[in-house]
């Protein structure tokens, strides 16, 4: 706890509401610890690729304030070092505000200010806390504010993880697909209102999966393209107060070559400033997403249902005992983490939505929630795909012969005398064999309504996949 | 449309903020017309049940306002007649303003004062518009403000509404506890995961979902007493002003009486104006109760999959032909529709919550959604319960057969096994009756594990669907 | 009622569940009456363009089965007249089934079949009813399923639907923008976390809003893209079962011309036939939209708020007398209803996650009610932008002197002295100037940190609009 | 890394998928291992309290499985000993499993069988892995399930932060109330529509949040009561197969007796088993506290705005620098934090709503998303509250002055004048006090239409906070 210390383990910090006792080896400072009183919420740290993005942040601005003489080099390379540092991953254990704060971010902002600013001190040979000679605000945030700092890197850490997720998407969609063609052959029921409807192949139904993934993959790539409009320089409210004009163009520069995104100055820094439909419309794509993936996982749940009083028409590897009682009982359990994924993705753009429908005039002070539950939706599905794909998909096998027996024992394919005998015919036709137990075919014969030649191109279920009327046709109303 | 007319067949009426046409035939008047300009939103007008309560409100207040000598008899007495035949379901089609509006009710509150006030006009032998002898603020809304007469009449009109739906989901769980009964003879595969678990009786599933709908009767009921506290009196902002401190208690004893409704005065008329809670509170019953009912439908419609390629465990009323092509088919409709009514309470309340998060200091402007969302979610749920109880829960049969031949034929009943050999036996047993195809009876019998009479005993699957170990146990670490 | 009839007037139709009375005059048949029976749900029909493009569909079917030969001329003929004269808006209260129905929309298909087949019959010189002559199933819906006429029918409503809302939404951006011009020059604070922060021009605020409605404009027209590819020929599960391969491409380039709009055969049917993701993503293209119109109108009821007691920036156009108790009184009643307008469409958009995740295998359901929801949230925010442009927008005013004043007494302009005294220096004014109540003018003055020159520069407020640093910079550390 | 391992360093542990190497030192097992590699998605693990709770359950069931003769007691005491560390906290990192699994949550209870019958074998002098002495599922499971141990120990768990949540939320409301008694005396505007309504004072509308949090209260604590039901001995699917009957009493009365909660076992056990409502309720009733916390916070955000450009009616203690860049400024973040976790806590419900809806037949296997998030929802509720309390309730003043000014100057007293002039007559007052500029004191005065004896009595604003109509009335129509 940061506020246990010994007497002459500290160092104070003043801010304009007082003073508080730093331990002398804290990197942190005084709006850091003031920011862990206020918000002691959730215990989740904030995200550590925001960390990253946000380090980046600063240094990008150090070198555009170097470069156009307001920050002395000696200090902007200090400040430069110690995000380095950050960015390699050093120093995490000093962001202690938590994810869930208010302020709009400026709590986070701060803890990396004060961080930069005590690491950029030892660097410099002075000691911490000794900020006439780099102070958080005067030069580690120089030329910023936290409502152009913070939403610049969230947009850099929610671009760059959106970008691992379609990586690991693509991966699992190119997983389906192979299922697809492996499953070409196999002929199976088709289902509508979880009725037998009329045939299908397997690597149809995989096919089709892969073919609305592919386009929620089009989706998040498209919705990531507006997390590419920064608006540094914005500083407080958009209008780019206190920030040079020279600034903007050279900090997104840089970070665009840091970084090695295609980064670009928001054309209107007011709008960028306060509006949030960037998360929004990420989020939402990752909903889209969420919706079609749990479809998907239970149809896969259902087709593995059984082994004996369910479909029993996939096999799924086995991962794991499916139970602390029954023996031998393997579950889904790849799907259904998927669904609980999904879930939580939904209800995550929910949380997200009323954030952002909350902000007010210049900025979205809401903005905390929105980026840890966008971030947290994002991984999530990133590290559920990746072993729904080699957990799941990779070992998938079809059980063939169930997938074909029931399509030989369904009424459905008498869908396909349909352009033959008429509807109302063959509705009779089921009924009779409902209510006889005789086979649709043995009915067909024995009233002489088709051949066995007929019947027996009509009703091959191969070409019922298929388009197209089967065999010469009745014409109605003849 | 209302603006359409000759120069002969209107009249004038005035606001401060300037004049209107009106049909002379009219009702309503300008602040309706008002409104309809404004809010030509859903094109839904307000519900029936809403009109009716208003319309109470109205009568309640003259009387008390008649009472307390606020109201002349001759002007009470012409609107009390009025409302008597808005409430008997006359000049409906007056109300003409859309159920989404802006303005927190003032548009339908005036909507209601003025079709009372020109209809009492005409009882008093005046001409319409001739608001000098009865005016719809002075008179019709005297002692009120839109604040407490709307509030008032949404809680009239939910709370009837929502015991119409008690009484028509009472019968529909006594129609699934009676087929608790029916089938608790049947003896059937339980699923966890929707894999072969151990048994259980259609009779125990359908009494756990009689349990938990139950459960959701009396979470419904309890919510609907937030609706008794009623603020009449409360005028603008709940502190009362203008209204006299007898009139309160009067008006709500006149209401009891009038609605039979045990109403009552909230004990702090600032809350009561300014929170919305009733509404959540109900809303969140309705949507919890939609989540259980759409799991229920969930099991149901896989329950009745098939018939071959599916489950086919339950056999549903063919209630309309499935499909227009596929002939012969039947679907689970009235399971489907339940499903989808519960989707629409649960967005609904989703909308409800929204709207009732953005009220802002005295009183929350957005209630006209959340009122007729929530009164949209009751009738829903009502009409759906009523053709599910109907059409498909009275005429529900089991499939006795199929039902059995999945417990026969099922590793899961291999679980009461463990208490006996333990579970890593119980588990090689499982995967060696997969591998050989033999009967796990066969494999124990072989290996000299158990006696056919102590397999009898253990392996009886009605024994397994109530607690208690089988026979005698053959303890472990023995 | 349907069901009430004298024995004269009525006719008999069968299907293979039974029989039923139809009301002789009855257009719609024994499906559709099933209909009524099993789904008497939200009272709610189908909505009008629905039926319209419903209507389109059979058409262009017909015509493409005449072509094939499939369908005798004379009945194709009745057949289209029959269409032409519903898509004229004629026979529409024959359409009977409520808008949310189970059987993933057979009942609205079949009620089309069976009037289009008896206005067909009329045309023939037939009776209603003679199916032999002209057969809802055989004739009306040949080539075709529930499952691809509906969805095509969905798509082309929704299409049309959101493209008119399109253009009103782009109306509504023209006024905003017209209100940045008009407001360009009036310096008003800038507010985050409804703090006073630097001051802003009411002109960048009115833009931000249309910038980031112009973004929704995009993502909505975007959205609508996935409407276009359509799944005719699909039949019941994709595999186009039954219809005719030279049938597809005919029908879609049919339904393109008749329409104008343009559509295509989407690639792979079975995918088209059970994904619901077009419908998702338009519905959160809205759903991100109606976010960010609420924001908008919470910050214009919020600088509208007043006129004494609240911020007075705005002057909102009166439209309606805002209280039945307070006199003169006026309200922000079309940018409430905007919000309320929001909250329906967010809490559809969640009723269309639940139907759309709720699809099982080759068809989802459940696509009554999100179809629904989808053309309500077109319909509702469409119908609101107009009147919100029209009733408020354009007549909007600001209260320049007010703007100001609020700008010139205020701490928050102090922001720009940072870059000439140093964060630590400002700080230490505003605390003076609000302890002393002297103005920071005074103090800086009265300390000789700057001359008034250099004060006049600095702290003009229009010049803080723009981006840079006012004035020689009195460099920090130096 | 669980995975990398010298050879020397590991055990080898089999089950009937196939065999894993254990780092020696692990007390969890292979079950655990199979879950890590399967579920890696949140890098968030179980919450400590159901990890302390599920210990709990398995000294319970061990303790009745003693009692009845079915464990040996050496045994017993070997794992009830080991539970008794779990509980203390020790060994906390052996829980290494996902909160986010797929499994129902067999994943955690393996990880407890195996991690206390590992610490078991220790306390026997056994070896880790020496499963025949002291078997995670032969023993430690005895009589258990995953699907009754695991939602007892959520129960519990949830129960038991719930009543510290409502802990700190009577605290804060008791904080609240003292408000509402020291802002008794401060009249202020009250605000509808965010338009100046009528007087008010301060106090009022700090006793309506504390009602209606009162409200919460009883539904937070009522909701808790469904948690009370538990349903220890329904292992699999409800039925209580391999459950002496014995046992389940015994271990529920172990258990209250253990915990000091008032547990009971369920009724009916299928329906405990299957049915999730209990934890739909406690979200639900969370979900209406957050939308009525947050719609305080918005007031009370609101009522900060300023201090010169908003309405500066509250003054909240400064907790931090409120801004990077803007000198002095001071933010609302306490009220801020609280506005988010009411999100966070609508969209956990939303996710805890979709994994209930999911639950199939016997089992809900979507339960560990939704404990997951109920959990999460209480805990920040309960963090928050405290926090708001002490950082932002109890430190908070009324700017007085600021208060009465807006009375003084606007016109909503006016409607104290109805019951005296009519409406309309007001009505015009307003009008022409707005256009001239005048007081509608001055307006009456020359107008003669009351004295100024009147009017002081009439237009005194705290009178105007109560119910009535002050002075003697000027009775309408007279």
């Amino acid at each position: 706890m940061v506020m246990s210390m010994t007497d002459v383990n500290y160092r104070l910090e003043k801010d304009f509401l007082g003073e508080k006792k730093l331990p002398s080896e804290a990197y942190y400072g005084i709006n850091t610890v003031r920011a862990v009183e206020n918000f002691p919420i959730s215990g989740v740290p904030v995200h550590a690729e925001l960390i990253s993005a946000l380090a980046e942040v600063k240094k990008a601005a150090a070198l555009s304030n170097m470069q156009l003489g307001l920050l002395p080099k000696k200090i902007g390379e200090a400040v430069i070092t110690a995000a380095d540092e950050i960015m390699a991953g050093q120093y995490r254990s000093e962001f202690i505000v938590d994810s869930i704060q208010g302020g709009a971010g400026t709590s986070i902002n701060m803890n990396m200010n004060e961080v930069l600013a005590n690491r950029a001190l030892e660097h410099l040979g002075k000691s911490k806390g000794d900020y006439f000679h780099c102070s958080p605000n005067n030069h580690v945030n120089m030329s910023q504010s936290t409502n152009d700092a913070i939403p610049t890197a969230i947009r850099i850490a929610a671009y760059r993880l959106a970008h691992e997720l379609l990586a690991s998407f693509r991966s699992l969609v190119e997983g389906i697909e192979e299922k697809a063609k492996q499953f070409d052959h196999v002929i199976k029921m088709g289902r509508t209102h979880l009725q037998d409807a009329v045939p299908i192949r397997l690597g149809q139904e995989f096919g089709a999966y892969a073919r609305v993934l592919n386009r929620d993959i089009v989706r998040i790539e498209r919705a990531t393209e507006g997390l590419l409009k920064i608006n540094m320089g914005a500083t407080a409210v958009g209008t780019g107060l206190n920030a040079p004009v020279e600034y903007m163009d050279s900090v997104v520069s840089r970070l665009q070559e840091q970084t090695g995104i295609p980064l670009a100055l928001a054309d209107d820094l007011v709008d960028a400033t306060q509006n949030t439909d960037a998360y929004l419309e990420l989020s939402a794509a990752l909903k889209v997403c969420a919706v079609n993936i749990s479809k998907m996982c239970n149809d896969i749940r259902m087709m593995a249902s059984g082994p004996k009083a369910g479909f029993n028409e996939l096999l799924l590897p086995a991962r794991q005992p499916g139970s602390s009682i029954m023996p031998g009982k393997v579950n889904p359990v790849m799907a259904e983490v998927m669904n609980q994924i999904a879930f939580q993705v939904m209800g995550n753009d929910h949380t997200i939505c009323l954030a952002c429908e909350a902000g007010q005039f210049e900025l979205n002070v809401m903005v905390p929630v929105a980026a840890n539950n966008l971030m947290h939706s994002i991984k999530i599905m990133k590290n559920g795909m990746e072993v729904f794909h080699q957990n799941l998909i990779q070992e998938l096998e079809a059980n063939i012969e169930r997938c074909r027996h029931y399509v030989d024992t369904s009424y459905g394919i008498i869908t396909a005398l349909n352009p033959h005998l008429g509807y109302d015919v063959a509705s009779r036709l089921v009924k009779e064999a409902q209510q006889t137990g005789q086979s649709v075919e043995e009915i067909i014969l024995e009233k002489g309504l088709l051949t066995e030649e007929q019947i027996a191109v009509i009703l091959d279920p191969y070409h019922m996949t298929s388009p197209g009327i089967a065999g010469e046709q009745f014409l109605l109303n003849q």
